[in-house]
């Protein structure tokens, strides 16, 4: 409602998965019901900002050169690496403690659409990853919608060979849930991923 | 993952409405994915900081000693004073047009069991308000739990006399909802809030 209140709501807005009210509540929040945070997220935004970088193997948050996944070398053991989208889809796994493997994180799918092409991805030292690390097998852990498809198909033809083998995450019903409450996709994805009982 | 990472993670999911999932997502696009959004977002906070305030009279966000809403003459004359919660629940009400009186800002509800009573909230100047400013109606627009019915009580007592009437906004099902998809709660006040027809 005054300029400096509706700059800083617009920034907040930008957030992912803040909309217009929730980042009208955030500024209320940091402007008058907790003036005290409102410093202490600024320090820690700039922070971060400075320390926090991109792991130069994996696309990682780290804050050395390489993050603390690329450089434990039992790691390196299983030949696995792990495809994802994004850094939270990693932290993800990691906290699941369902693999013990590497990961490559693109940072985005491909979208031809939207201008993503394999360029604006972290994707070109994968090839060269794959080969120097002794990987055995890539497994795409990348959504099931189009642009994930997309992807796991060029992903597929740059990585695969008589010595690296190409494997996609299961799709289907999750741990859980009820066929009743299942959407169309989810149960589509689910029959065609069917086993033999 | 690192230190700075979770840092501001911490302060991010301090934000009303912020989970660990979102605070996560949230620092990842800040130090990863939108580099430039940081800076710009640590800016907007602290220049925010600098300059909105509360206003002196009914606690609105402002830049002035006052806020626009209580220096427009044209609000007084319907002699209506509308008390909120929150500051959200003032911007709320503006922008469906149906109340153009003026605003008393609680920053809050009276909650003994949390440790907030009266002098938590911004309750001094009220009783003065109403005087000075020729209140006939205050409409009570406090949210409808037992948080908010103490607040109503008290404030009844505060402000109510022979000249100001007090009222509080109607409760029910929401306009265009179905009475099946209504949660007990609305559906009592629905029914307890029932007209001649
Ligand atoms: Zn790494
Ligand atoms: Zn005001």
């Amino acid at each position: 409602m005054t300029p400096a209140f509706e700059a800083l709501q617009k920034e907040l807005k930008r957030l992912p998965g803040v909309g217009f009210r929730s980042a009208e509540r955030m500024a209320i929040h940091l402007l008058l019901e907790k003036p005290e945070a409102a410093k202490r997220l600024s320090d820690a935004i700039l922070s971060a900002s400075e320390r926090v970088r991109s792991c130069s193997t994996c696309g990682n948050v780290c804050e050395e050169e390489r993050c603390s996944i690329c450089e434990d070398v039992r790691r390196e053991e299983s030949g696995s690496l792990c495809v994802v989208e994004h850094v939270s889809d990693l932290m993800a796994i990691e906290k699941s403690g369902a693999y013990r493997g590497r990961y490559h994180v693109l940072h985005g799918k491909l979208s031809p659409i939207n201008g993503v092409g394999p360029e604006s991805l972290n994707l070109s030292g994968i090839a060269k990853r794959v080969k120097d690390e002794g990987v055995t097998e890539v497994i795409l852990a990348l959504p099931n919608d189009v642009e994930g498809e997309a992807t796991c198909h060029y992903l597929t033809e740059l990585v695969e060979s008589d010595s690296v083998e190409v494997s996609r995450i299961g799709f289907g019903l999750p741990s859980g849930a009820s066929v009743l409450y299942a959407d169309s996709g989810t149960l589509k994805s689910a029959l065609d991923a069917r086993k033999r009982y």
